[in-house]
């Protein structure tokens, strides 16, 4: 008989790692076995948050805010969202319906916990943030994989759902996420009017992963939460990760119709309490500071987007997509693999790392059950490393016999 | 039709507020209405982290540890605690069997997920923290309530367990705390040892919650993790909420095989990425301090238990056990209903708010299905206050009238 710390619920069994840590594990691996190495893995930006956030947080910490607080949150950091994200896309948001959680990744559990039933279908983009995929099959959910096409520059397009849904016979929900990791597409408004016009139709609510809405480089996000009926179909997600450079602070949050945020202050207490409060004061600052701060940061990854664009073109047997947003890539190395014989995206990311201390992330990392031959590069370095990265990206395909 | 972003999973319903939330909302508005309140409804102690700790914080700041890391923690960390927990209680604990989590609160959360599948039985204490009930719901779990009585001081016997296994189809696991929130009961060794026992003859696990065990005023805390077996049987949770004065920065652990841990890693991963980094350095910096830096607050609360205690066992109808852990004593105020009239702990619990400006928590907020009649008191006040505090609280059963 198995011990009993040994046995594990089924459920619980259906969460899974993401494969990009296999990948990062490797490339340590690689590292200690002194390889210079260049990792296009990164899913993180490589600037720090503002030093006045820094400041507010040691000020926060001086003036005692040590303590538990609500598990939506500060109430002043509510109240801020509120304001923000009001401007920000027109709508108006009331603090009531704001939820501060503890990275966008708690919101996307609590939102897509509490709104999946079993048995639900819920459309997940493919490919997609893993965590999608593993959180709708934990709440008893059944994925429905929507493949993203290249030819669409991997844009969801609604006419692509529709017919996904032929297939369900229980329609429920749609998890979206634009700007998209890892493709760095972005929807146009007419996407994102196509989508809700059909989770009206079918009755679908949508949870809009925006966490990205920030790195557009051309052309402007549109948000889900722009419809004037957001509160009967949208929970829109987002955080102070990306835009402001604290990962590590763990400063998501959620806007959604107040019986959703009320549902998530009872979640919330019971998987986490509350996010880490003195943290929070660090997002107060920067949204007093306003997004002016952000905009050069993203006129430096629009050089970095570009130079890594134009590098990988010039790779044999690699096509790339111009990807307007997010800080990725998502080249098709189709004719690469034929070309230099190797078996698969897997095979090319490990020939890769440890021929040349390259890190790129197969496609698959990213559960792609649509097709193998994709990678994900993550631009998220200085602009020499990107030049010799790609070079000896380059370099490892030539050298395999990959020139036509 | 409903809407779709007003639906919500049954599994999810399943979770509920904590009880005490409630009340401490009731007090704000009896603030508002100018009471002067004094609240022995608190759940954390009333002193900050060690000074060095807060300077750690903004070291890390500084260093730019505001990145994401692991989802089990800082490597340093949990290292630091193997070494702590391992000297503590005579074990030999390896950093891989350690996760940090946010807060124990998630730490429970994951373990409860993680151990329970639908159908299984799990013991539960009655009157316990609120959580547990509500997380082996989620999970798909049957709570199977035992009783804690006033004659063995609130302890768990696992005579009384083993009675209510009985009843039970599917014996899993149970869910135990001591020091116990709500009544500040400790488990002797004797009694750990019994239930680990049992444990063992039905092949259950313990999930531990020892997040009180440095608040021990008499004798010594006998911790489940002492069994030679805990690998096989007990997952143990602790934190550095209580001991350390860091409730807000939400940083607990978990010591258990390193399976758990494992599975850990991949359940904190799709739930909230990690716990927050910077943080993570108050907690280590209070390792190197030691449990010394905690020993003159331990004498202070001591003297404010034995004060409440004192002030408590004055008032008319009122009976309470000298519990010795926690910072909670669990007055049975059924005699002082009987004298008074009134109704129940709640409408006690309410007219005392109201009409003195005392918050005292219902025994009936840490779902006690087990019998009416009792409240939870928290001494976690300055003497003064606690004196004024039980003054006014004999002085209200004195005018209702409830004195034989
Ligand atoms: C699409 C997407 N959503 C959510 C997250 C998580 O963000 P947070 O750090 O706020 O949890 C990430 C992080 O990589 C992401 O790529
Ligand atoms: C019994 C018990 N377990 C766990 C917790 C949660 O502790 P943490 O702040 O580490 O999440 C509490 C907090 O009140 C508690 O009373």
């Amino acid at each position: 008989m198995s011990k009993p710390s040994h046995i594990f619920s089924p459920l619980a069994e259906q969460l899974e790692p993401e494969g990009a840590f296999v990948y990062l594990d490797l490339a340590n691996e690689a590292r200690r076995k002194g390889l210079d190495i260049i990792s296009f893995g990164i899913g993180q930006p490589d600037f720090q948050p503002p030093r006045e956030s820094i400041e507010a947080v040691k000020e926060a910490l001086e003036k005692g805010n040590t303590r538990y607080i609500s598990p939506l949150g500060l109430q002043e950091l509510r109240e801020m969202i509120a304001r923000y994200v009001s401007q920000k896309y027109g709508v108006d948001v009331k603090p009531s319906e704001v939820a501060v959680t503890v990275g966008a990744k708690a919101a996307l559990f609590m939102a897509i916990s509490l709104l999946t039933r079993p048995g639900d279908d819920i459309i997940v983009q493919d490919p997609a943030f893993p965590t999608y995929e593993c959180v709708v099959r934990y709440a008893g959910g059944r994925p429905v994989f929507v493949k993203l096409r290249e030819e669409n520059d991997f844009r969801l397009l609604h006419e692509d759902v529709d017919k996904a849904l032929t297939s369900t016979r229980k329609p429920r929900g749609m998890i979206i996420n634009s700007p998209h990791n890892p493709t760095g597409s972005v929807l146009e408004k007419s996407d994102v009017e196509g989508l809700l016009e059909l989770a009206k139709r079918k009755n679908m609510y949508v949870i809009s992963d925006e966490i990205y809405e920030d790195y557009v480089y051309e052309g402007k996000h549109y948000s889900f939460l722009s419809d004037p009926e957001w509160r009967d179909y949208v929970v829109y997600i987002s955080g102070f990760s990306k835009t402001w450079g604290m990962t590590g602070f763990r400063i998501g949050y959620v806007v959604a119709n107040e019986k959703v945020i009320k549902a998530m202050d009872v979640f919330a207490t019971n998987m986490y309490s509350c996010p880490p409060a003195p943290l929070q004061f660090a997002a107060i600052k920067a949204l007093e500071l306003g997004i002016d701060w952000f905009k050069p940061k993203l006129q430096d990854y629009k050089r970095r987007r570009d130079m890594a664009w134009e590098e990988l073109s010039k790779i044999p047997g690699v096509h790339v997509v111009k990807s307007r947003g997010a800080f990725y890539l998502f080249p098709n190395v189709q004719e690469a693999l034929q070309r230099t014989g190797l078996k698969s995206v897997d095979e090319l990311a490990r020939q890769l790392l440890f021929e040349k201390g390259v890190v790129l992330l197969p496609g698959t990392a990213f559960p792609l059950w649509g097709g193998d031959g994709y990678m994900r590069l993550s631009y998220v370095l200085p602009e020499e490393k990107i030049r010799e990265g790609l070079r000896r990206f380059r370099e490892f395909i030539v050298e395999k016999g990959g020139v036509s």
